[in-house]
């Protein structure tokens, strides 16, 4: 994997993008419900290993074709940038949720969303680390539907309760906007709405989205 | 999922962790790789939807018997306690890198592990929100491998420089300790040995261990 980060797109029209959500996020939902299962299951070790045999030859038949590194971004013909692996909001990577998030032009963004066994630290609770995860990902969005699309500079979270596993939700907003600096504050909320976690983050607008703005002569690419 | 948190304990000896971590970790290993392929892939749609059926069909096989909620913890007869469900440490758990931690009884943590596609935030680079994940639970670690098990207080990161996506390391360290809170501070590092980002928290002894402790006579139970 190189040092250096390279902006990697592919074109694909609004359709193609539709389908490659049914078909190929169809499979992440099956891959995720097998996860699940995988962890919780107590049949037999022989039927154990007849499903372990099962999945390496599945997983071999998809990597007859396959991108050769990582996932990348996709960007559609419209200018819509959309993270299908992101590892949070991704809706063809197994292991996010997936967050599915709604923005408000002002800078706000809020998802609700289900964290089952696979993202357990204490019993029954969701892992700390879980938590940074999701808010790690919330708070950029909100930077991003203001405008100011970042990356995480600093990140500080306050535990103030356990969040049981089961619905959650998290909602972000943008404090401030300095330079290239946007400063947001978020929250994590178990089921019945109260805050267990608070977080508060300084986003930074990297260098290739500041060049990709420069070659394209554009705003940063929505990210959707 | 019940809003109180139980401490549930499963008996198992030695010998059947030995044989779980052997067989039901080889189960999480092919469901890693099978996610890192489901996200990768480019066969045809009519090939993943053929895929999609048969990951159900073995889903349903792995559900026909299956522990009712999340995972929990296992303890072991010689009294170690393995989270072999963990996000990040987990051996079942198909999220998990998984981390394999070495500690040291002064309070340092450390671990060297592969993050591929499914962990990608921006293009070629671990999501920020992962690189949290993994610090919050080596800092944590680090904390009970000092004697003071504890759950996330506060955490703080500040993001230096991007992690790209391969081979990476965490390593974390007791600062101090006071009363139920210790202080811990780690870096992630990538693969040439680069800090990429700084991290410090503050973890706390939760009740459901104080009372495990005051219950059973004795001191924190280890994690393994």
């Amino acid at each position: 994997m190189p040092a250096s980060i390279t902006y990697t797109v592919v074109e694909m029209s609004p359709e193609e993008l539709d389908e490659e959500r049914v078909v190929l996020g169809g499979l992440a939902d099956a891959v995720r419900d097998l996860a699940d299962a995988s962890l919780r299951t107590t049949v037999s070790y022989d039927d154990v290993a007849e499903v372990r045999a099962e999945l390496e030859r599945l997983t071999a038949r998809l990597r007859t074709e396959q991108i050769p590194g990582s996932f990348g971004v996709s960007v559609s013909t419209d200018g819509a940038v959309r993270g299908h692996g992101n590892a949070v909001v991704g809706l063809r990577n197994p292991i996010a949720p997936p967050l599915l998030v709604e923005r408000s032009e002002e800078g706000r963004a809020r998802a609700s969303f289900h964290l089952g066994a696979v993202y357990e630290g204490p019993p029954g609770v969701v892992h700390g680390g879980v938590v940074a995860l999701v808010l790690d990902q919330i708070l950029g969005e909100a930077a991003a539907a203001g405008g100011s699309p970042g990356m995480t500079g600093t990140l500080s979270l306050r535990y103030e309760q356990n969040t049981p596993l089961g619905e959650c939700s998290v909602e972000a907003w943008i404090e401030r906007t300095e330079g290239v600096k946007t400063i947001v504050k978020g929250e994590m909320r178990r089921a019945d709405g109260d805050t267990t976690v608070r977080a508060e983050g300084i986003f930074i607008l990297p260098r290739w989205a500041r060049e990709a703005i420069e070659e394209h002569g554009q705003r940063p690419p929505r990210f959707e």
